[in-house]
This record gives C-alpha cells, sequence and structure tokens, in this order.
C-alpha cells in the first residue's frame, strides 16, 4: 500500500481534487473485491475518483451508449446547447474542481471541441474529452459512415495535436491501463487529454483484473537540495525580494504553500493576470497583478526594481509580460513551473514544481523586509454616482469593484474586459477566471456554468464584450435551466473595441443587439439596458436581489472608450515608438 | 497558351465559376505586365480569378494586416458572429457559387473552423480557409504569443488531418506557387486547402517573376476509351436500366451532361440525398430520391430490381444507403466518381471523372427503355388545411411543398428535417442544399446565409430542428444586416426526436425556447409562433409576403411525431430484426 499513499498525497490540486484523490486509494482497493468492470463503467469510476460529479456535452448516436450508462452513474451530464461551450464549461469546472470531463459524440462533436481544448491545453487546465465513436467491427470494411471525415483516425489525429494523450479503448486487454494513463497525464501536466470509446466497445468487459496505476512522478533529490540551496542562496543575499505567482499555482493546489512562504519571509507578492486571484487581494503583502505596462505604474516600477524576483507557476506569455512592455532580468530570476526551473541562468531538471515549492516555504532564511510603498497596494477608489452621466469603461469596472465579496467569482471574457478587470480586487482565492493566454472570445459565458457547477455556492459576475456575447450567449439557456444566477454585464461598445488601436476598418463593426432581451428567446431571466451611472446602479441593485434566475445588463459604451489598463499599455507603446 | 485552354475547359464547377475560369486566362497573361505582387495580392488576385466574390470571416490580431488589404480590394468580406459559422457559410456559398473562402485569425479563430471545414472535407465542398498567423520574425525566439496551443505549427498539424492541401506563405520564394497549388487541389477534388498567412508576410513582394500554374490532370486515354466501351456493352445489354446521381454531379459541373445522357437514352434517373435537386424533380425521367428504405418503397424496389445501375458521383454512405437497408448488385453496377471509376467487378485507373461523364454522353447506344410506373414517380400531394388541427411533421412538408418554386432554395439541417426533406419535390436544379453524409447540427442557417450571398435572387427555406436552431440561430443577425430574407421553419419537437429512436433518456430533451423571440434580440425580422394547420398557412402566408426580411416559424411539434421518411425506415429496420 505504500505506492497507493505515495499517490494520495502527490494528487493535488484543489481541496475537492484532493478529498477525491484520497478516495482514490479506498476505491482502488475495491477493484479486488470481485467486481468486473466494462470498458465503460471503469472510466465512471475512475472519472469520480478523480473527484469528477459532472460533466457536460451534448448526446449522439455513436455516444449513446455511454449517455445511457452514464445516466445510471452518480455522475450528472449537463446538457449545453453545443460542444464548443460544453468544451468552456468543462474548462471552467475543472479550473474551479481540479479536473473537468466533457462528452461528445464522433466528429460533429469533437471536432467542435478543438478551440475550446486548444485553449485548455495552453492555459493549463485539466479536462477529459471523451468522444464515441463508431464501433469496431461497424469499421472493418472501412464503410463511408456518417460523420466520417478521412478515414477513422483523423479524430484522435487532430486531437494529438491540441492534448497531452490520446487513447482508441477499443480493446478490453488495453483500454483499462490506457485509461489510467490518460487520467494520469491530465492530472500530472493540466492539460487536456482524449479519450475515443467505440460504441460496441462500452460494455466490454476486462479480460484480466486489473488494478488501477498512480505512479506519480518524484523529484531528484539532489537536484532538489541543490536548487533549494540555491535559491536560499539568492533570497538571501536580495535587498529587494518579490514574488511574482501565476496560474500553476492554482492549479497545482499550492495556494497556501505560497501563502505560507511569502508571510513567513514578509516577501511582497504579485500575480499574473492568468494567475489573478491566487491569494486574496487585499492580503497586506499584496501589490496586485504585474503585466508590464499593462499593469499599474508603480507595480511595474517595484518589481523591475528588484533584485531577485521569484517566480512562481508563471507562464512569460506576451499577455503577462504586457505585450512584452515588462523588463525582467533573467539573471536576477528565480523561474519554477511545471514544465521548468532555472535559478538564474541554471536550470535544473527533474525537480517536480510542487515539491519545489512546498520545499521552499520549509526553508529557514533570513530575508530583508522591504517596504511597500503606500501606492504601490491596490487603493480604494471612492467614487460618487452622478446618475445621468453617461457610463464610461473606467466607471463600470469601479462599480463591479464595489459588488465583489465572498461568493462572487469574475469570470472574464477577452477584450478590454480583460484589461480593465486587471484592476478588480478580487478579495479571496480563485475567485478570478479568465482566458488571459489563449484569448478566445466567448469563454466567460460557458466557462461560468461550469464554475457554477463545480461549485453552486458561488455567483458568477460575467464580463463580457458585445462581440464575445454573440459567439457564446445562448448558453444562458443552461444557467436559466440549472436555476443559476450569473449577472452578465455585457460591455457593449459595439464592435471589436480593442482591434480598432490596431487597425481600424469596418470588418470592426458589429450589429448592435438588444443584449438585453435574450430572456425573450431563452424564455426566463432579467434584461437592464443601460446608459448612464444612474441606470447602472439600479440595474446592479436589481440584479443582485434577483438571486434566483440571472440577469443580463446591456451596457452602452462608446466605441472608443477603453479601460484604464488598456490607456496605460496604449500610452506606453506610443511613448517606445 | 494550349495549356491555358484546356485549363479553362477542364476547370469545371458551376455557370459562375466556369466563367471565371475562363478569367483566369485572361487574368494570368496579365502578371507578365509589370505588376509585381505581394503575397497577399496574389492570394485576393487568385481567389477572384476563381470566381470568389465574397468571402466570410472573423477580423483578429494576426490577420488584420490581411484584412485591411481585403477592405482596398473587391473582395467583400462578410462578417459572421462566429468563426464556425463563417465555414458553415463558406461551404454554402462554395455548393451554389463552385468555390468559397473563408479568412480567420490563428488558432481562436482557425480551431473553431475545424468542425464546418471537416464537413466540406467530407461532403466535397471546396472551401479556401485563409488564417492569419504569428509574424515569422516573432516566432524566432519561440515566444508564448497569446492563442498558440503547442508550438507555432499546431493549427497547420490540425488542418493537415481535415483538408487536401495546406501551405504556410512564410517565404516570397515559395508563396506564389504554393497559392497555385493549394488552389487548384480545392478546386480538382472539392476539398478543402489551409492557407496559413504570417502577419509579417502579407507585404512581402514576389523575388522572381511568378506565372501562375493551372495544370490540371488528364485521362489516360486507352483506360478512358476502354471504359467507356464496357460501359456502353453493358448498358446496351440491360433490360432495366437506370441512373443515380449523385453530390459530385453538382460540384463538377455536370447536371446538362447528365441530363443530356438520360434523355438521349430515355433512362429513368434517381437522386441521393446529398445529391437531391441534381436534375429538376419534375423531369418526367425523374423518379425521386433513392437511400434505401428512407427513400419511398416504389423508388426502391425499381431501382434494386436494375440489371444496370449506373451511379454517377455518388458516395456510397451509410445515410444515401439507408442505413445499410439498400441492396445494390455491384455486379450490375457503373460506379463513376472522382475517386473511382467502377465497371461490374472492373476497376480503371487515370480515368477523370468529367471525362467518363461527358464521353459517355456522346456514345451513341441503343437503349431498352423501361417504362415507369405510374406509382414510381412522385405524386403531388393533395391537402386540404384543416385550421384547428394541430400541426404534424407530414403536414408540415406538405405545405413546405406547396411553396418551393424557382427563386427558392432548400436548405436543411440534420434531424428529422433532413429525412422529411427527401419527400420534398424542388422544381430546379441546386435547390437542395443539406449536410446529409456529415449531418452536423448547426449547417443550416450560416449555410443559407452562404448560399444568399452566392446568389441574392434565391430564397432560402430553412428546415431546422430546435437542437440545431439553438446552436447556430444567430447567425440569422448576418441575413439581417444583408437585408436576406430566409424563411426559417424551426421543427420544434422538444429535443433531439431522431435520438429518441436509438436511445430514450433526460438527455433527449432541450429547454423550450421561444425561437420566434430571437427577432427581439437581434433587432428585426419577423417571428410566428405555430400550433395549428390554420397557424401555419397564415403564417407562410405572410413569411412570403415579407419579402424585405427573415422570418422564423416556431412549428410546435409532439416529441414523437415524426415524418413519412423516418418512419419508413423505423418500419423496415424493425420488420428486419
Amino acid at each position: 500500500m505504500a505506492a497507493r499513499k505515495t499517490i494520495s498525497k502527490a494528487k493535488s490540486g484543489t481541496a475537492k481534487s484532493r478529498t477525491a484523490a484520497k478516495k482514490t486509494t479506498k476505491r482502488a482497493s475495491t477493484k479486488g473485491n470481485g467486481k468486473v468492470h466494462t470498458i465503460g463503467s471503469y472510466l465512471i469510476q475512475r472519472l469520480q475518483d478523480y473527484g469528477i460529479n459532472e460533466m457536460f456535452g451534448i448526446p449522439g448516436d455513436f455516444v449513446l451508449q455511454f449517455y445511457g450508462m452514464l445516466e445510471e452513474s452518480p455522475i450528472k451530464v449537463v446538457g449545453t446547447t453545443r460542444e464548443d461551450n460544453a468544451g468552456y464549461a468543462a474548462d471552467g469546472y475543472a479550473r474551479v474542481n481540479g479536473l473537468g470531463a466533457v462528452c461528445v459524440t464522433y466528429c460533429v462533436g469533437g471536432l467542435s471541441l478543438c478551440n475550446s481544448i486548444a485553449g485548455a491545453y495552453a492555459e493549463k487546465s485539466p479536462v477529459v474529452v471523451i468522444s464515441g465513436a463508431p464501433g469496431m467491427e461497424e469499421r472493418e470494411t472501412d464503410p463511408l459512415l456518417h460523420h466520417r471525415v478521412k478515414d477513422f483516425h483523423t479524430q484522435r489525429d487532430v486531437f494529438e495535436k491540441i492534448t497531452v494523450a490520446t487513447a482508441l479503448l477499443d480493446d478490453p486487454l488495453t483500454a483499462f491501463q490506457e485509461i489510467d494513463r490518460c487520467l494520469e497525464a491530465c492530472v500530472r501536466y493540466k492539460r487536456p487529454v482524449y479519450l475515443e470509446l467505440p460504441r460496441d466497445c462500452v460494455h466490454k468487459k476486462a479480460i484480466i483484473p486489473h488494478v488501477p496505476d498512480d505512479r506519480q512522478p518524484t523529484s531528484d533529490e539532489n537536484a532538489l537540495r541543490e536548487s533549494l540551496a540555491e535559491a536560499k542562496k539568492l533570497i538571501q543575499a536580495s535587498k529587494k525580494p518579490v514574488v511574482i505567482a501565476g496560474v500553476e499555482v492554482h492549479r497545482f493546489g499550492l495556494r497556501e504553500e505560497v501563502l505560507k512562504f511569502v508571510e513567513k519571509n514578509k516577501i511582497p507578492m504579485c500575480a499574473t493576470i492568468l494567475g489573478k486571484s491566487v491569494v486574496s487581494e487585499s492580503h497586506p503583502l499584496y501589490l496586485g497583478v504585474y503585466e508590464g505596462a499593462m499593469g499599474r505604474n508603480e507595480v511595474q516600477r517595484y518589481v523591475e526594481d528588484s533584485d531577485c524576483v521569484i517566480l512562481l507557476g508563471t507562464f512569460m506569455t506576451d499577455i503577462n509580460l504586457g505585450i512584452y512592455t515588462a523588463h525582467l532580468d533573467p539573471g536576477k530570476c528565480i523561474y519554477a513551473t511545471s514544465e521548468k526551473l532555472r535559478i538564474s541562468y541554471h536550470h535544473f531538471h527533474d525537480v517536480v514544481f510542487s515539491d519545489f515549492v512546498q520545499e521552499l516555504g520549509k526553508q529557514k532564511m533570513k530575508v530583508v523586509v522591504r517596504k511597500i510603498p503606500d501606492n504601490v497596494r491596490p487603493q480604494p477608489v471612492e467614487f460618487q454616482v452622478k446618475p445621468s452621466q453617461p457610463i464610461t469603461t473606467k466607471h463600470l469596472f469601479e462599480s463591479i469593484n464595489q459588488i465583489l465579496g465572498n461568493h462572487t467569482v469574475v469570470v472574464t471574457d477577452v477584450g478590454d474586459c480583460l484589461f480593465g478587470a486587471v484592476d478588480l480586487m478580487i478579495s479571496t482565492h480563485t475567485k478570478f477566471l479568465s482566458p488571459a493566454y489563449y484569448t478566445s472570445m466567448g469563454f466567460a459565458i460557458p466557462a461560468s456554468i461550469g464554475a457554477q457547477v463545480a461549485n453552486p455556492n458561488l455567483r458568477p459576475i460575467v464580463l463580457v464584450g458585445d462581440g464575445a456575447f454573440q459567439m457564446t450567449c445562448l448558453e444562458l439557456s443552461t444557467a436559466l435551466k440549472l436555476g443559476y444566477n450569473p449577472i452578465v454585464i455585457v460591455l457593449n461598445n459595439k464592435g471589436y473595441t480593442t482591434e480598432r488601436f490596431l487597425q481600424e476598418g469596418p470588418f470592426n463593426d458589429i450589429p448592435d443587439w438588444k443584449y438585453h432581451n435574450i430572456t425573450d428567446l431563452i424564455g426566463g431571466g432579467w434584461g437592464f439596458e443601460v446608459s448612464t451611472e444612474g441606470d447602472l446602479e439600479k440595474a446592479i441593485k436589481a440584479a443582485l436581489a434577483n438571486k434566483d434566475s440571472l440577469s443580463v445588463i446591456n451596457v452602452h459604451l462608446k466605441p472608443t472608450d477603453v479601460s484604464p489598463a488598456l490607456t496605460r499599455l496604449a500610452d506606453k507603446m506610443s511613448k517606445q515608438l
């Protein structure tokens, strides 16, 4: 049982998935009790072991057998309007729950998931894709079965490119270990995996008894020891250390460890935009979001003035780096992620990210306490509502900031709603979801449903531009069906505003819908149309009071009005030219 | 110039694209006149040469340079709400125009196209996918630019799996011939191709003068001659010949040739569902749709009783074969497509499909004239509206049949609207579009927009189930923007009805929207909600009269009520068990 103990320790993630990991050990041991699994039932069992209680999808003939089996299982399938939205929902669920899953039919379903799964890959959200497929027997003469593209490998070939592991569950001799392999990869790398289940294999029984294999990677002890010694030396020698926490701190469930480390050593810290809300933003050591010129100037200066920047679980993307307006000297950085550990110019291999972060927190160090000037930390903004004043983007974000609390989760889409959200103050952890690297428009509404399915106590505040709303707004039907209460704020600036800065043209204009009238189409919810500060205040109050149902607030903004963050970036970029 | 003459002859397609082909010759010859093309301008020129006047898409930062260039060109870009809908629209446009194109940004745009482009591949619709991409210079240090998935090859790797040709237009030495190669493959194979245009390559100039290369395949003369002789022998020996015309007759612009062949030899003919409307369905030699038990019994018997079935451009898909209820003896078949020529058990290689069809029409033959019994040809149905009678699917299709004319195009989605449409009578050619092989839900609404962009004189009658409507209905916003007037008939049977026959479960139920209220959201058009035959009659009349705008008719049907075609299939299948 030693190996299994290691498992439940190593399997990280959020609190919820940790509990799940413990379950694994228990359930795995029941495997020997005589129950003979089929491929389908084993897959369902293992998903539960990993903490999946709900999944998302749309049925289709090649996956109906498995849907029938899911219907009998404890896993609830949430039907969505479109498959790509099911993908986003599973991604949102995974970000809150620690693992998500989506189940669709062959090609017309699976290939509709490509973009949302690619986004989960890019932003390290562990989503299990399960696709039904033609039966192995009916494939034998290579017939032109409907939904087929080139051949029966096409869909798996495509998913090879956008996941970390794929398997065709066509053989009861190999399917069980393939399920283990893929699920383990999903959790280890926090990236999507793909399982293809031919419809005539769902009920195929195990031929030999199978014991779940949950081996986890371990660090090279010497490399770990030396990397910690070097990190310690660099931090102790530093006069101005600072931590930048990234999204992997969420994904690997290391929030508490990071917090312990900074609190113990009194090191000020920032987050990246993708990692925003990794700690409560009201924490006294928290400075704000660091993302070059896109973040606040004071934060950028404070970070770039440091002689020891400790980057934990941070991707160095163009967005995180404020479109390369960030300036970090690698010689002064400790850079630890699940993929890489670099201390100054030394690279360390075979050091597991969570081992490094956990052990770093245990080190005894003498660290210089660096003062945080008053203007660096986020300042509460005082403002007065001028009822007849047209709403500006700046005012909108200030108003949104007022309503965030312990039970709200902010889910932003792409565009100025993302840039503007940089300055929002998220009071507790894991309360900010955004596609801040892959930046796929349409993410927010379906992802917010996934987040609320994972934790029904969270009330989503969804920030979405008009262009993105036009892409995926109909998924609000699912929120309505489930009795959920997201507050969807549409930044209606009549087009692709962030693109107007790059190249203006009529292609940036989009039709001005009555976004608040979506409630007439889907048959429920509250809609508000607002143009002035007074309207907005009333609408927000009404939406907050409307706890039983969703609200959509259509906020009219000028096409050229943008958030303070985007203004900062544009200013800086124009000065560089 | 001889080679070019062959080109304009060989480049088939609809009438419109043939004119375009002639243009090629002319324009190609102007290439030497001193104009130095850039990669972007050459691509635009070649698309026009091939008859593209409009394309579909959504801008994004990696494709804005090319959008700017398109804005200055004669090609009009039609913005859609989502990229996958742009793909469907381009597919619909290609089916009417002979070639279509879609232009999107990197990954978030391109990977959203996977499903619609896979459908175009499966159903042989020639669509050119153009994707913007990060510049080659900015890729140099392999940075994490937004929209990136695994590496900078990911998107092209994916499209390799779902297109016939791909190219990265990164080098002015090779880009021009790569554009030629891909466009030629698109037109030759009637399948999608993928062109990736890095943003810093749009304005790169040709280094050496480039002459467009339009070489086309030619038939092996001996193989062609022998295949024709053998076909002739079989047909002349036959007592009961029959033709089944498939979708490739549309795609390769061979309608007239096929018609000439059957008329000259008085051979009765059918169409497949995917090839439906290949000839006018009121033609005296036309029998109806052959698709095994899904078609009418009389047609099935008539065809399967034949001793010489001439299949022209027909895919042997499971749908075309009525889920394998069709029984055709290969020994009695002449089977010609762009991929294969088989006469009885003889396979012929290197015979170009259009050569075979054209030459077959020219053969002098003595063919037995086979009588067509009265009950085999489609019969006009007489019916009386009972105003207070609830609408049945059967009645709905009979009513739709009444409004089809020379200026309507029927575009069906997947589900019972497709099965039911089998029995519609399409009076002229190319007036029926459906995803009858790939069967991707959500095709019809965006594809109908593409069809109307290709030919604004066509009025789309769009048949769509409630499930499919929920997927892509918002694209009606684009029809509204363009001032188009589709009549959208929603078969609202409260769920995935065709699946209820396979496996019933709550997953087949979907929320019952107020589909007719979509007009409130998008801000225009007419909506109707109908439950009785009288309501329906009034709504159809009003919609027909409403020539300036779109109409949506929400037709309430019982969840278990299905079309006569689906009933026939279910009957036959249950007898086989």
